[in-house]
C-alpha cells in the first residue's frame, strides 16, 4: 500500500480525493499496489464528508510520517504551499500539484530539489486542467524541435468571449454570467487580465524549449478592453477574438505573449468555445497537433493530478527524465515580435494609406466616425511608430 | 553513446533516420547521451543516401552486435518482422515500431517478452501517426476509467469521404484522387474496407480497457458502399459521414466497431477533414478529450517512433509500467450494440411507420422512389428484425 496525503481540500483537492476513491480498484491494478489517502490537510472542518476521517490541521503529521511517499498540493497560491512543498521534497517525499502560480514562480528550484532527492515534482494539472500536455512535451514529443505553442488555456475568458460573440453580450454582462455560473471568480482579475494564461504559457514554453521562461517576461494583455464593436469587426471579417497564450521560435529568437487575437476559421483553435481549453503544438517532425479538453473543473483537473500520483507511484525513488533546466531563456525583445494588426481608425482612408500602405477598409453599418483595416505583418516597434505617425488609431488587435 | 538500428528503410524508416539526424543535438540533450544509428537493415541499396553508409542486408549484424540496445522496426507486415522482433527482444534489445499489424496480432506476446527481459516494446506510432495517444493512455490518463474511444484513424478514408462531401465527387473519383496524391495505395483494400482502422481501434481499446481486444472481433465495415446519395442525405440533415473506429464501455459490456457513421456538428470529430486524424477519449473524471494531428506521413509518424526511442533510451534496462495484460477482453455480442440507424427506404411512409414507429422522412429533390429516416436508438438485432419485417430497406448507416 502506498500512502498519499492531500494538502488543500478545495475544488481540486476534493476532486482528487473523489477520483482516488471512485477509481480505487482500477488505480490499484494500474499501480500494482493500493493507494490510500492517509491525510487530508485543511484548516477547515468537513463534517459528514469522508475526508473528515483523515483530516488533519497539522502539516507536521504529513511531514513526519515516513509512510507518506506522495503528497498532493492543491492549496494554490504561494504561501504556505512553497514552504510546504520544499520541505516535503527535502524530506524525500514526491509532490504533485495543480498550482500553476507556484510552478511558474518556483518550479525550477522545486524540480531541482526533487531531482537531487531522486523523487518527483509533477504538475500536469497546472496547464489545461485534464489535458495531458505537460507529460506529452516531456515524453512523446521529445524527438521534435517544438517551434510553436498556442493555447486557449483560460476557460473564464474563453467563455466570456464566446458569450460576446455568439450572444452579442457586452463584456460586463458576459462576465456577470460567467460569475453566476461559477466560471469566473468574484475577483476575476487573474483571469480577465491574462495573468493566469501568462503563467501557463510560461510553463508550457519552458517544457517546449527546455529552458526556463519567466512568466514576468511574457508580454501580457487581458480582454478587459474588448468591446462589442471589436467583436462586430471580427465577425465582419469571418474572424473570432480569442485570448491566446502563444510562444514561437523564430529566426530572431523566441517570444511569448498573452493577448486577445483575431483567429480565422482555418485555425484549429477557432472552434474552441466556452470553458473548453485547447493547446496547439507544432514540431519540426510532428507537424501540427492539438490537445483539446476540459481546462478546469474539479474532476478533469483531479484526473490530471491523480495521473501524476500514479506516475509517481509507479516510479518511487526514481526521478523521471526531463530536460527542464534552470537556465533562463532570454526572450527576444518585444519590439521585434511580428504580427498583422487589425486597426480601428478614426481618420480617413487616405490618412491610413499614407502610413500603412495599401489597406482594405472594413466598415460597420452601425458605427460612424471610424473604420477598420488589417495591416501587413510588421514588428511591434514598426506598428507603434506607424500608429504614432498616423495618429487617430482608436485601438488595435493582433491577428494570430 | 546509445546505438540504434532501423529495420526497413521505407517511408517511416527513412523518416526516423531523418528525424534522428535533423534533431541530433536536441535529442542528445534530452536523452543525456548521443543516439547513433549504427545499422539500417533493408534488402535494397540506397546509393547517394546517407543511410547507405550504415546499410546492412543481414539481420544478424544487428542481432549479434551487443552495442545495439534499441531497434526500430518499420518493415511493416507480419513476416519477417514478427520473428525479427521476437528474436531481438529475447536477446535483450528493446524494440519500437509503427507496425500496427504486428502489434494487433502479436503485441501481447511481444510486450510480455519485453517485460520478462526488463526492456521495452513500444508502439506509439501504430495508431494515429504522430498523435501521442498510446503513451497518454498508458500514463497521464491512468487515473480514469475510460469508457469511450472514438477515432478517425485512417487518413485515406477520411480524405475520400471529405472529397465526396466537399466536392461532390463519387467514391471512385475520390479514391483515384487519393491514389494520385499518394494518400491511398494502389491496393487500397486495407484502408477502404476498414481493416487498418480495425487494428488501430483494437490496439487503442486494449490500452484503454487494460485487457486484450482481438482485432478479429471488432465489427468492421468499410466505406466502399458509400455513394453520393448517402452523402446527400447526410448533408440534408446537417450531418457528415465519417469512418469511425469506436469502442464503448456500456452496462452490458464493451463493444468495438469500425463503420461509416453519421456525425453531427456538435461532435468534436465533425471538423476533422482530409488526411488528418483525431482520437476522442472519454474518462469518468477527465470528461471529453481529443487528440488531433497528422495520422500518417513520413515525419509525423517518425516523430512518434523517435519519441519511443528516446523514452527507451532514458529507461534502458527497465520496463516501463503498463497494465496491458494478456487476458482477452470478451466483447459483448454484436446483436446487443445500440445505435440509431439512418435508413434509405424504398417503401411508403406508412410501411416504415408500421415497423419503425414515428419517423421524420428526409427526401432529396433529385432522388425518386425512396426516402430516408432516422430510427430511434435500437440494438443491431432489433434493427435487423425491423428491417426484415419492413422489407424495402435499401441500406442503413449508423448514427454516432
Amino acid at each position: 500500500m502506498i500512502n498519499v496525503a492531500i494538502m488543500g481540500y478545495g475544488t481540486v483537492g476534493a476532486g482528487v480525493f473523489k477520483v482516488l476513491t471512485m477509481n480505487h480498484d482500477l488505480i490499484a491494478k494500474r499501480v500494482g499496489e493500493e493507494l490510500n489517502v492517509k491525510y487530508v490537510l485543511d484548516l477547515r472542518e468537513f463534517p459528514g464528508d469522508p475526508a473528515q476521517e483523515v483530516l488533519t490541521h497539522d502539516f507536521n503529521d504529513i511531514l513526519n510520517d515516513p509512510d507518506v511517499k506522495i503528497v498532493v498540493e492543491t492549496m494554490g497560491g504561494l504561501r504556505p504551499s512553497y514552504t510546504f512543498t520544499k520541505t516535503l521534497l527535502l524530506a524525500g517525499k514526491s509532490v504533485c500539484t495543480s498550482n500553476k502560480e507556484l510552478v511558474a514562480e518556483h518550479g525550477v528550484e522545486l524540480r531541482e530539489i526533487a531531482k537531487e532527492n531522486n523523487i518527483n515534482y509533477l504538475f500536469e494539472a497546472s496547464c489545461g486542467g485534464g489535458i495531458p500536455i505537460i507529460h506529452a512535451l516531456d515524453s512523446s514529443l521529445t524527438a521534435d524541435e517544438i517551434d510553436a505553442v498556442t493555447g486557449i488555456v483560460n476557460g473564464t475568458t474563453n467563455y466570456i468571449l464566446t458569450q460576446m460573440t455568439v450572444h452579442d453580450e457586452s463584456f460586463d454582462v458576459a462576465l456577470k454570467a460567467a460569475q453566476a455560473k461559477g466560471f469566473a471568480e468574484l475577483h476575476p482579475e487573474a483571469d480577465i487580465e491574462g495573468h493566469d494564461a501568462r503563467r501557463k504559457i510560461a510553463i508550457l514554453s519552458t517544457m517546449a524549449y527546455g529552458k526556463h521562461v519567466s512568466y514576468q517576461n511574457v508580454v501580457t494583455e487581458g480582454i478587459t478592453d474588448i468591446d462589442t464593436t471589436d467583436i462586430e469587426y471580427a465577425k465582419a471579417q469571418g474572424l473570432k477574438i480569442k485570448l491566446l497564450a502563444s510562444s514561437r521560435k523564430t529566426e530572431h529568437g523566441i517570444w511569448a505573449m498573452v493577448a486577445p487575437m483575431l483567429v480565422s476559421a482555418e485555425n484549429m483553435l477557432y472552434n474552441v468555445e466556452g470553458v473548453l481549453n485547447a493547446i496547439y503544438v507544432h514540431g519540426n517532425a510532428l507537424g501540427d497537433a492539438i490537445f483539446y479538453g476540459s481546462g478546469a473543473g474539479s474532476l478533469p483537473t483531479a484526473s490530471a493530478v491523480a495521473g501524476d500520483i500514479i506516475t509517481i507511484a509507479r516510479s518511487l525513488d526514481r526521478t523521471l527524465p526531463s530536460d527542464w533546466t534552470g537556465e533562463e531563456l532570454e526572450l527576444m525583445p518585444t519590439d521585434d515580435i511580428e504580427h498583422a494588426f487589425f486597426v480601428r481608425f478614426a481618420g480617413s482612408e487616405e490618412e491610413a494609406k499614407a502610413v500603412f500602405g495599401d489597406i482594405a477598409p472594413v466598415r460597420l453599418d452601425n458605427v460612424d466616425g471610424e473604420f477598420g483595416f488589417m495591416t501587413a505583418v510588421m514588428t511591434e516597434k514598426a506598428f507603434r511608430e506607424c500608429s504614432e505617425k498616423a495618429g487617430k488609431v482608436i485601438k488595435s488587435i493582433r491577428r494570430a
